[in-house]
């Protein structure tokens, strides 16, 4: 299905006002659905859009609620999400960070009562689109083994970052702390196939070909082993431990869960304010000229391109404003259900 | 050669002092690498002496000089390391972090115009022993790859992060962005060993198994491909961009190249204050149950224990507190040469 950005955004929006939104917080949640799509993140766009609408339905996700600051200092906060919609909890919490940083320099907000918030890189970007550096991470039920463990011990815990970078798009990562996406391993197992020793363990805690048992047995391996899983903890120290979130376990699962409780997932949000600590513009020229190193540095041979973090992204971003998103078939499925739930058009939406 | 901690340190402050430090920056810097052999990461300890002290004696560090304050906001320090020791300058951001800290809940200090600073995890440890989460990194001159690039893009890059444990020890990880260290590699070669196609790329900038012309020639594969990159830039923004250091080829190399110049690396440091978020106690209680949780985790056949980052650390300071330090052959021959050069005995460091 082709559609447009703003048609996107527009449907999705909608449907969140069905649910029981407001129109500013549907705006806000289909804003990063929609945004996440145009980057061309299909498994973190308005896929999740019909989870959410179930969610809601249920009660775990509070339709009528709203984040509020449960705590503050010169340079933190701490947001309880009080289960809202994750995605207008974790705008909320990366504004306060903005607001803060632009007082003290840095600033980090952490949040409780949450739920999944989509791409994590959403909110980073949200920094440095205002010129600040951006990080931004969530934690999540136990998906990822650690050296040893037979079976998860931390979530995927996504994390990303955003740097303004003047004359080209920000740049701006955003990765979880396991090998790959849990989705890669499933749609290998739906093909039949084989997957790379480096992916998954089984039901045994070892490494594993077979993706046959996956989700239901085995665990996620994670990226470049004890580093990865390092970095999961300190994910789970910022996003849950000290914010009072679900920790590990204490988290759900926001698809696959009982939809009725909220699912207490954690999230972090950190704010750098560069024109605090260096003279405007000077930040900005030094990351264009390393962009630019990046760039005309030597490459492998059949190699055109060596990316800066984001550049994929951006280039697919272009590509989506000028030419519209062609929605790949699990997301189409995916709106087709959430249209059924909400009773909207899902024909209005194809131009 | 096995001698105490104590005379370690000790023999390790005087050489210092002899290079020219006073008698409060020679013990600074001799706590830093022997803290770090005691830790049993003989890579980054009292090793690395003899090349602190070649460049103090050439003049690119400078003995004489002190850290000073170059900028500061409330929640952030800019501090300019005026090219003293790398520890020195280190202990005196990380102090500068903790304090604001107290003050805001988190802050950050950027370095510039400082040099290699030995282990990132001692810095980020000095928070996690006054109660508080630390995060340290550097940047350093290029020796990783980017995925598709011919030759180093990014530093290796430390960064390293410590969490106070309450009855346990600090959750302590220090990881470089490399998927193996260089001296890993350099080792295979001088055993004429092969090595996984996962460390390293050759001339061509494509994987090899052949390390017999590193480090002249080729560059350290990024841990887990883009996302090490990722994490590499991050680091580079916060301890180089932001700071005024050099970036990427803008640092020297500490060890090889002209002892002359200034190197100019940046790092920086994070402190969050968790007593300012939470009731003093709750959060220490929440990383303790999160502690417990995996070691109480099912495991893999034969594994008896799933470590936390820094528990293997822990367990060799341990011992060296009680036993002593065995130190390895390359780190003896190394104090051999200190010893040389500044006329020391080192026949007082063994008991």
């Amino acid at each position: 299905m082709h559609v447009t950005y703003d048609a996107l955004k527009q449907f999705t929006a909608e449907a969140f006002v069905h649910a029981g939104l407001s129109a500013e917080d549907a705006a806000t949640g289909a804003e990063v659905l929609a945004m996440t799509d145009a980057w061309g993140i299909y498994t973190h766009g308005t896929k999740l859009l019909r989870g959410y609408l179930r969610r809601l339905k249920a009660g775990g996700l509070r339709a009528k609620e709203r984040p509020v600051l449960a705590g503050e200092g010169l340079a933190w906060a701490l947001v309880d999400g009080n289960s809202s919609l994750g995605m207008v909890t974790s705008v909320f919490a990366m504004q306060a960070a903005i607001r803060k940083a632009r007082q003290c320099g840095i600033a980090y907000a952490s949040v409780r009562n949450s739920c999944h918030f989509g791409a994590a890189g959403y909110y980073a970007w949200l920094a440095a689109q205002e010129g600040l550096v951006g990080l931004s991470m969530a934690n999540d039920k136990p998906s990822v083994a650690a050296p040893g463990s037979r079976g998860g011990i931390t979530g995927s815990n996504p994390i990303a970052y955003a740097v303004p970078a003047g004359k080209h798009r920000a740049i701006l990562l955003d990765m979880s702390v396991a090998t790959v996406a849990g989705g890669k391993v499933y749609a290998a197992r739906t093909r039949g196939e084989k997957i790379p020793a480096t992916w998954l363990v089984g039901g045994d805690g070892k490494p594993t070909t077979d993706p046959s048992g996956y989700p239901e047995v085995g665990a996620l391996q994670p990226a470049a082993g004890h580093k990865g899983y390092g970095i999961a903890l300190l994910i789970e120290t910022l996003a849950g431990l000290l914010s009072g979130a679900g920790v590990t376990h204490g988290v759900g699962n926001w698809l696959w869960d009982d939809g009725t409780p909220p699912t207490n997932h954690g999230a972090a949000f950190i704010a750098v304010d560069t024109d605090a600590i260096m003279p405007a513009g000077k930040f900005t020229r030094r990351v264009e000229a390393m962009v630019d190193e990046i760039h005309n540095a030597p490459r492998v041979e059949g190699v055109d391109r060596i990316y800066v973090p984001g550049e994929m992204e951006w280039d697919r971003y272009d590509l989506a404003m000028k030419e519209g998103i062609q929605l790949p078939p699990d997301v189409v499925t995916s709106l087709q259900d959430a249209a059924k739930m909400t009773g909207l058009d899902l024909t209005d939406l194809a131009r």
